[in-house]
């Protein structure tokens, strides 16, 4: 949006999925943005003065001003860029409402549950993640049944909200495979999903976000060597 | 809204703060509804049919639709009735995004850290709640002092969505000090909410909804004893 008025900068990391949800929803509506990366290790002033109070990223700073947390940043891309790009979010309230449910679903059950699965602290932990992880993998297949209706994305013919807050664990779920041999969403549990996957990252302004699948697992694997080498140092 | 063509059903419990939010909401804006109070040892097949997902209230169903989570209901009250009494959310964009921010913290942050300093299983887990507890309410405080500029609500001279979501919270407040001697806004550390709640708890449509404190002792004090009872039999 050079030129426009519009002044986006987004501070995040590249394998983030909260801030690639964001760079998803800025491709869509195609909006251009300073894309800022965070070291998470030595935060940056503006980082901790414009997301205060959790200092996390994604935090989207437009014309000078931060708006934080992925799913609200996305639902103020699209209601602050009325008529540039594709609406995200349904116009019908009751539809809104189903995409906002399902979108909570996504962070509270199905992320948090697939966390659990490979970094509980107890295989007991891990096991009871990967319980609910393959419950709330059936109840999101069934929601793609019916927000789909045969389409090819969550938003029917083009993707919207659902999409977005979903396509951002796209990357991760080939990584995750590599990783741990479990694929979050594959052709025998989830069929619609595990298509709708490859429907997905094959999307130009997906192929342009999401990060290689071998460039994950390298950067996981790290990040499991540092968390390694700073509990033997406690 | 008997005639206009609306029907509108709430389930919920009458004590449940996120029930009451829907209740708050449905006050503010001058609709009627037809309200259901399930038991939770016992949930209809009404609930179970609506939010199969969670199975959990409160469900508000407009016109024999279903809609659940009582802050993504909340946002479709507004939206489904945009007319009907006075706005909740504000109209701008950013504005929005900022109360949507603070409405996620008063349930992730606020309300989870509080009920973590008195349901802790250890005294360890119950002071960290409270220590929670406290840098939140310092946060909300600050937030109302932005949010509010002088004025008497979040929402400035009316109620908006915010003091809606924190509103549900403010007969607990009064029940909560009853019963742990932790009064979770007061004068001392969050003199702008400890006059809020107050002013909030005078509005005839809060007076109307929020459930009596002596009740609510009541209830959790029964709630311990059975939950006292099913531990001592296993």
């Amino acid at each position: 949006m050079a030129g426009s008025g519009h002044e986006l900068k987004l501070l995040g990391t590249w394998a983030s999925p909260f801030a690639l949800r964001v760079k998803l929803a800025l491709g869509f509506k195609v909006l251009s943005y300073e894309d800022v990366e965070e070291d998470l290790r030595n935060k940056s002033d503006l980082l901790l003065s414009s997301n205060p109070v959790h200092e996390k990223v994604p935090v989207l700073i437009h014309n000078g001003k931060p708006i934080c947390e992925s799913q609200i940043i996305v639902q103020y891309i699209d209601e602050a860029f009325v008529g540039t790009g594709p609406s995200l979010l349904p116009a019908d309230p009751y539809e809104r409402a189903i995409a906002r449910f399902w979108a909570a679903y996504v962070d509270d059950k199905l992320l948090a549950s697939w966390l659990q699965s490979f970094r509980g602290k107890t295989e007991e932990e891990k096991a009871e993640g990967l319980k609910q992880t393959l419950a709330a993998v059936e109840h999101m297949e069934a929601a793609f049944k019916e927000f789909s209706k045969g389409k090819p994305f969550f938003g029917g013919d083009s993707v919207g909200y659902l999409d977005v807050t979903l396509g951002a664990l796209v990357a991760w779920v080939h990584a995750g495979e590599k990783l741990y041999g479990f694929r979050l969403f594959d052709a025998t549990r989830s069929p619609l999903l595990n298509a709708w996957v490859e429907r997905f990252g094959a999307l130009d302004a997906a192929k342009a976000v999401l990060p290689e699948a071998d460039r994950l697992v390298d950067y996981a694997k790290m990040r499991q060597a540092d968390a390694a080498a700073a509990a033997s140092n406690n």
